[in-house]
């Protein structure tokens, strides 16, 4: 599972590397805080314009002890370097969720930097922690609270932070949105409860840091998605039927190889190893080449929670 | 000029314009805020993905009075519904330099709102206050310092926050980096003495919010930037050097028809009026059209700070 998971990253990183790395190799002793005495906390938001994605850096001041929340694979390198440019040790690379529309940087973190990685049990993804409903997770002084936020993924959780007023929602709760809820294992009555129940009941001035944004925005507020949310301010009813007709795309990192997947999937519906020339993509390839798809389906009741692994077989005629 | 400036901006609009503003109604009493008592602040950093620039919100918490500092034209809605949501009286849009790289939104929110539109006297530019050396930008109970800052440009400001240790640098040093020297009237050494005269002499602990950033990175802070800046943390000489060795081209919001203007520009080298049949646009434009250049040169001395307007006096056929 794990080697395969290492081949689908390598993959990701051949199609999708990026060259702007920041490159910066001296170290620093100061660093700005947010509060006092133990509680002194550095925080940093970062930016993935592919994916739009946010990852969080959330460090302690006192024993350099950090976390990550959600880095993006591409930007491991970026993410690793601040941790050293701010003199900090990442313990643990967390994740909100498994991800459809990027790959994790966890993997690429624990090779650069030793740290462990950590999501929900019910996830149904690897880590070497995997967390549940009112466990903590710990850096140095400080401790983020895990609230299960199942809907867009059964495995989403929200990290809440009481110390600071911040919760990291994943992709539960976006700024004037959520995530989709008619893609692996969404379902939006799921999704409208775990934010009620669980997001607009902490204190209404919490920070809610989401995991994407599409216009530019960086945070909200409890108050304001609340009150402007034009999803969630909907009755249940009104919002299972908004989020049942959004009729979405696949997510565009995913592209076009996932969803002729996705077609084969469907066709077979049992485990399939297959082959087959790439000759409709001939024109997107540099050299004519062989694909060998392995379609993994550890779940056959979820069509889209498919592990899939595709193995480049080329070679240049 | 002003309305050359106008017509400049409905072309901007025409071709750059999103779909994606941020549409939401409601307003709200509830925000989050930072500090206490008079000095609650409301901060948010906002981001456009095409300019990569940063547009800060600050509000006074207690008077509801705000500013938007670098708004961007195609974004001037999302900011000013922003300020809506967050029932906030936008009093001045203020600009850091005159930029070369987007349009900025102050035009648009001046008419949204009936804010005033702030930018420095040696810019050069048009705005209802020309603020100099000194002078400070008030905003309810808050105010920010201006630091004259040139270099990348002659009006290039940078905006001290001291009450809450925040400076907006512009583009006079951006996050591991600092503004080009070789466009409008960009002089290394000028930039250089700037940045080590006002910016590196602030507090260490001052967090330093850029105008732009191109991955992904956020804030930095006096400290991070006088050890690891790349640039900056070498001597004037060989900044000097490494600025003038860039070898950039033009801002890539300004596009095709600004280097075939200042292909003109440089052919002509006077006040010019130009016509001219787009017949190499042809297969970019849906029908054959002529279009006017108007170009003028308000000072010959600088052939990048021209002032330039397209007329767009198209026909079908």
């Amino acid at each position: 599972m794990v080697m395969i998971r290492q081949i689908l990253h390598l993959y990701f990183l051949f199609f999708f590397t990026r060259s702007n790395f920041v490159k910066i190799t001296m170290a620093f002793k100061f660093f700005s805080t947010i509060g006092t005495g133990k509680s002194r906390l550095i925080f940093r938001q970062l930016f993935d314009s592919v994916s739009s994605t946010y990852t969080y850096l959330l460090g302690d001041a006192t024993t350099q002890k950090c976390i990550l929340i959600d880095p993006v694979l591409e930007l491991a390198h970026r993410d690793f370097q601040l941790t050293k440019d701010l003199n900090l040790k990442l313990v643990y690379a967390v994740n909100t969720h498994m991800h459809a529309d990027h790959i994790t940087g966890s993997g690429q973190l624990k090779t650069m930097s030793g740290c462990k990685s950590i999501i929900s049990k019910s996830s149904g993804a690897d880590a070497d922690i995997l967390v549940k409903e009112g466990d903590y997770i710990e850096f140095g002084n400080h401790k983020l609270k895990v609230l299960s936020t199942p809907g867009h993924t059964n495995g989403c959780c929200t990290f809440y932070f009481e110390e600071h007023g911040m919760a990291f929602t994943g992709d539960a709760l976006l700024i004037r949105g959520c995530g989709r809820t008619d893609f692996q294992e969404g379902d939006a009555a799921t999704l409208y409860n775990s934010v009620h129940q669980k997001i607009f009941t902490l204190p209404e001035s919490t920070l809610l840091y989401p995991a994407h944004d599409y216009s530019g925005l960086t945070v909200t507020t409890v108050d304001e998605e609340k009150r402007l949310n034009p999803r969630l301010t909907k009755s249940l009813q009104d919002f299972v039927q908004i989020m049942n007709n959004l009729k979405l795309g696949y997510p565009k990192q995913i592209g076009e190889w996932y969803r002729m997947v996705a077609f084969w999937c469907k066709s077979f519906n049992t485990l399939s190893v297959q082959f087959f020339a790439a000759l409709k993509w001939k024109q997107k390839l540099s050299s004519f080449s062989l694909w060998l798809v392995i379609l993994l389906r550890p779940d056959p009741g979820h069509q889209a929670s498919l592990l899939i692994a595709l193995i480049h077989v080329s070679y240049s005629t």
